[in-house]
């Protein structure tokens, strides 16, 4: 029987219930792999943990964790990228493997780990990095392995698709639905890097540099945040067959990728649509499986845990990957180049004239309206919406169309733009 | 580098895919996984096959190939119960792992299969048993290793996935969705296996065993096919909201397991009513991760084969896991015992008093019905629908009633019943 002992740092809520499923699953583990997960050391700079159970060692000082000889697996659920970084090298430079479930970490300082590790022989698990209880990332790695991965796309941030999931189905205003995901532990305190498209981009980094094995940095992926979408355009979109989802997407087209994370709209019929509140999904798209879809809870303590689990038992049944082999150059096309159709909300003083103005700035850049919304009025209000839905066109077009909208005198406000995917 | 030699047994449409597949994909594999795999050995009663990349040898007797010395792993997709037994049994007696997409083999022989290959230290891989091309097993295995299943429902079938799909979404008779779900090979020339629910009720058997680690048989799944479903029964459904598809189920309630396969209402906005065609889809709900969805192509060649290679890839890698350690004993309900809503529909003699008569037979069981309707008479017509949903109510109640209901002079042929499932 294989013995491996394994190192925690971090003993927050995801570090807990790791504790905790570990202790629990040993002797399951024991009978079906014929492996003995031993923890023995926590570094955790209280110097306490809440379980009764673990009867190793702790170390306050999380930097020494991966000096001991007493350890073959370090696993990091501290979170950012400072003190992490610090421990991913040290434990690899002292022959330990690595298992995080840091997104920031695998996204910013992937590569150079990769390179370590594979130089030493190690391993690096980071399943709950991404879709954190859905084993998506083993599935694109392995399942996929054979066969060439045209696309993702999904809903990678449970906080976003959250709020705009009690907006869309509870018309709920923006703040009461952040406010209920940061009640029930679906939101942060400051929940800004979730908002803002932050978290989604690095997960989207993490699953493209698996899907089209290639070098990519977060600052690869175009991204943008929820906070501007209000229920109006939700309502719009309702009436045309469409909603509003936190998506995020990977197109490999002929050899040059399109990356991004943003909300945009989709037909109410497609998998992604159906996915609401702190749920996550991925739909992949390869050559030889067609589509396939996972969804599940992409957070969460015992979730994240267990996917941290999977990753220790692949390190100590000893299957290995190098993905220090995924590295190759690929092309990132800038998001400028992104061909989609595109939605369009103007405020506008409710005159005579504004649309025909409208349409010639449209027209003069050759792109198509699709369809133009201008809701009877409301005679006690001057500034009415109108929404124009544009055929396929250019990310670049728009931005420019965009600014010379918003410089028309009837035009109030910043115009709202939401892209679509089919 | 490690070499493994793997020798093909079958050479259909799964098979051919399965050549291609691992041809195409030898050097990716090598520089990721650090293994070769080397297909050196087909057995093929034909004696010759398509592929003018395959370098190594032809055996046209089957029951040969496990003799080979200069082979690791032994890859079965003949199908069927009989060779495929008889080669499953040789190539663990000759020390040969065994690799299988085969379903009727694992869930008819499995018990066996599993024991032998423990008793000599060989591995047994079936993922592309269930779901074709989603790693559902794997996930089962692995993901939720660390973690007590509660349940699992899911589509299983691709063929009969299709067929009512076609006649709701397309409004085709069940007989022009067969033909086109024959010529596009989602049905074989004979269908009855797929049809009569007996292929989804050996997966489901598969699933359990994986999912609640005990012994279960193929007997002990409820099963029914989709052939007594009409369209009028998925009107009345839609109209409360429901779709009908083809649901398999796993519910381990507190030890106890109910098992089955047949045509069920979900609710329209349930995962599973909105995967369509020839899609599969499986839904696992877990202590530790809540709910957990993996829908994709359940079937093909290249799908199959991709996840045939996965199992390779585990053998060769050294991931091992003994299948024959999930043998507990576990208590299977009869499906008498299954509790749940019911739709049935009556064709009844429109005569006066026929709903009170009807109504007086559910009274005296004490059942509840939660809804009747009876559409407005078409006056050409003496013969009419009543459709009747029954509140929460016993299997073996509904049969007595079901018994009853059908000698009354006014109820014409037989009584259309349908499980709901929530």
């Amino acid at each position: 029987m294989q013995k491996i002992n394994i190192a925690l740092c971090g003993t927050g809520n995801v570090g807990s219930s790791f504790i905790d499923l570990i202790l629990q699953s040993k002797e399951k583990i024991k009978s079906n792999y014929n492996v003995e997960l031993n923890l023995n050391l926590i570094g955790s700079r209280k110097g306490k943990i809440n379980n009764s159970d673990f009867k190793g060692k702790i170390e306050t000082d999380i930097l020494k964790v991966p000096m001991s000889n007493e350890v073959d697996i370090i696993v990091e659920l501290i979170g950012g990228t400072e003190i992490s970084y610090e421990l991913a090298k040290l434990s690899l430079k002292n022959d330990k493997h690595f298992v995080t479930a840091n997104k920031s970490l695998i996204a910013e300082k992937g590569q150079e780990l990769f390179k370590l590790a594979s130089d030493r022989n190690l391993h690096i698990g980071f399943e709950a990095s991404v879709g954190g209880g859905i084993p998506i990332l083993r599935t694109i790695r392995d399942g996929l392995i054979s066969s060439k991965i045209n696309w993702f796309k999904g809903i990678l941030n449970g906080t976003s698709n959250y709020i705009l999931s009690k907006m869309y189905l509870e018309k709920q205003t923006y703040e009461d639905a952040l406010k209920s995901a940061q009640k029930l532990g679906f939101a942060e305190p400051d929940p800004s890097l979730d908002i803002n498209g932050t978290d989604a981009a690095q997960k989207t980094a993490i699953l493209s540099f698996l899907s089209f094995s290639g070098k990519i940095s977060p600052r690869d992926i175009f991204f943008d945040g929820i906070k501007h979408i209000e229920p109006i355009d939700m309502e719009y979109g309702k009436e045309l067959g469409y909603v509003i989802k936190p998506i995020s997407i990977g197109f490999n087209e002929e050899e040059k990728l399109l990356l991004g994370s943003f909300p945009a709209f989709i037909q109410q019929d497609e998998i992604i649509a159906n996915v609401n509140f702190e749920t996550n999904v991925i739909e992949v798209n390869s050559k030889n499986t067609n589509s396939t879809a996972f969804q599940g809870p992409g957070a969460g303590g015992y979730p994240t845990s267990s996917s941290v689990m999977n990753d220790i038992l692949d390190i100590a049944n000893g299957k290995v990957f190098d993905y220090s082999n995924l590295m190759r150059k690929i092309e990132v096309n800038n998001f400028d180049e992104f061909i989609t159709k595109r939605y369009l909300r103007l405020m506008v003083k409710d005159e005579s004239g504004v649309v025909a103005e409208i349409s010639k700035l449209i027209a003069e850049k050759d792109l198509s309206i699709d369809n133009l919304i201008q809701k009877e009025k409301n005679k006690t209000e001057d500034i009415i919406p109108i929404v124009i839905m544009l055929g396929e066109c250019k990310e670049s077009l728009v931005s420019l169309l965009i600014n010379e909208l918003e410089n028309l005198n009837q035009v109030k406000g910043s115009i709202q733009h939401i892209r679509f995917i089919e």
